[in-house]
């Protein structure tokens, strides 16, 4: 048994050379705030949208450059053009999250990212979801994304996923 | 060209009768808030959640009951399972804007809502969108939802709309 | 001392007869949002700022301006240098309350506005407050708040009241 | 002169060596996020007592205890009776700001913290403010606050800060 162990790598180097775990997902972590809570006692479902958004800010920097610069410095605006969240475990007051982003495709005029929500703590997977994003001008009018920011946010094509099917979780 | 008049109904005739407007879609008006812009200058995209919650909740009243009275009454919770929303058009601040509500389909444990926001000046749908309920305790462990409830949320066949179609799908 | 007391009117004669609580006063109706509760089960503290704010641009509108085009046709902002609240008994979800906001004291440069949260189904006072104003341009420099709004805000001076002292109500 | 200016320590080993400065103070990092800011471009005034609470919170765990433990397994809530804040100068999205945090006074059924917003990068003083608490149980009845706590929060002496007087700063 000893050698046919030696024969197999461990679980965990598949872990740590998996390009699908190793890239293109950023972490954030967060903290649940009071004011983030309703009177059902956890976290109110909208907030989810603002840690997306947060862990895709973060996601930004992490690649490289800031989408405040972006938006104020190059002319292009990420407008949300959709939203979706599955909400699967409530979130408390105090948690600590961890919020993981990815870039799941990325086309002239548009982005679409998709997110995570975990609690490390307990392993449980709060929520997941995407957004759909188109660029334009700070006029409102759709544009190119702007070649720069397009090589930074590309995923090489071992990280281009699919965003998820319905009922069925990203990863 | 009056017996061709007498012919043909009316437009308005048309629109009383219709049972995709006249039933089910309940009408909530919102005022932007200023706190409801962000830096882009229009609303914020989390904040269309609240406006469906509202417009949720005021459906029930026009529905005959109270959901804070389901809540604290009858232990019947309606955790928010999925939301999807689909912004076409921004909304900016102080604009009147309708939140139109309805019922798609109600089960034992759960409640689909779909939804729009028009702004009536200008007759633009800014954004459309649904929500999925699981009924659950205080607990938030998943139960019926109270015969009375079910009722008074129940649409007639003509109304049982699918979560809208191609084009409008959330996936 | 009898006699010197039929001399004078009773207090709250001077009270029902008094502009400064009569006129001034301008009243806007919200209703309790379930993403505005908390935890706790009340509404959460942060959001009677942005009842003031809503009550404020209420209150624009019946001076007969909006502050949205204050901003963005004159080039005045009223940027906001001061907030304080008193809370005194909780709103919950569902609750219509009154937001009664006033002008408190006009300058050349700043503004203070006085506001009053009321339930009116059991005339509870639930919160008060006050925000102060400094008038920039949209550099946020400070400048003179343009005559015509002046004037449209401006009370008389039998409405001129002070903000309210601290631990006393501001009527 | 010469010999006088050496007779007398710095100023800045007054500084350094207070514990009015160096205890006391709790830091909390945040980071702005794009739905804290409004069309003005800086970030909401209502933003900044979600600040205050997050400072709040992590002051408690700094002193040892969670807040959601005092409120959920102690019974005591620290409901917000008055808040005020003065801001001095904008923050915008992305901003890393420190949340300096200060119990200012604690007596059997009230606190009173005070606060400080700041961002490091450019050593600005965003905002200040304070917040005074009542301790209640889970039937918003006034209650004494625990001895456990008290202890916890108690700040001796030299810490005992008044609460900043109107126009002034609380250090």
């Amino acid at each position: 048994m000893e050698s046919a162990e030696q024969d197999v790598l461990p679980f965990w180097i598949f872990i740590l050379n998996s390009p699908a775990i190793m890239d293109g997902w950023h972490e954030t972590e967060i903290r649940v705030r009071y004011a983030e809570t309703d009177k059902m006692g956890i976290v109110h479902h909208a907030n989810y949208l603002i840690w997306f958004e947060a862990g895709r800010s973060d996601l930004c920097r992490a690649k490289g450059f800031s989408y405040k610069e972006m938006e104020e410095n190059d002319n292009a605006l990420m407008v949300v053009a959709e939203s979706y969240v599955r909400y699967k475990s409530p979130a408390y007051y105090e948690d600590v999250l961890s919020v993981r982003t990815r870039v799941a495709e990325i086309r002239s005029r548009s982005i679409r990212f998709i997110y995570e929500i975990v609690r490390p703590t307990d392993e449980v997977l709060l929520a997941e979801g995407e957004t759909l994003h188109l660029v334009t001008d700070t006029s409102k009018r759709v544009r190119q994304i702007p070649d720069s920011y397009k090589e930074l946010l590309t995923v090489d094509d071992r990280d281009m996923a699919q965003a998820f099917p319905a009922n069925q979780a990203p990863s």
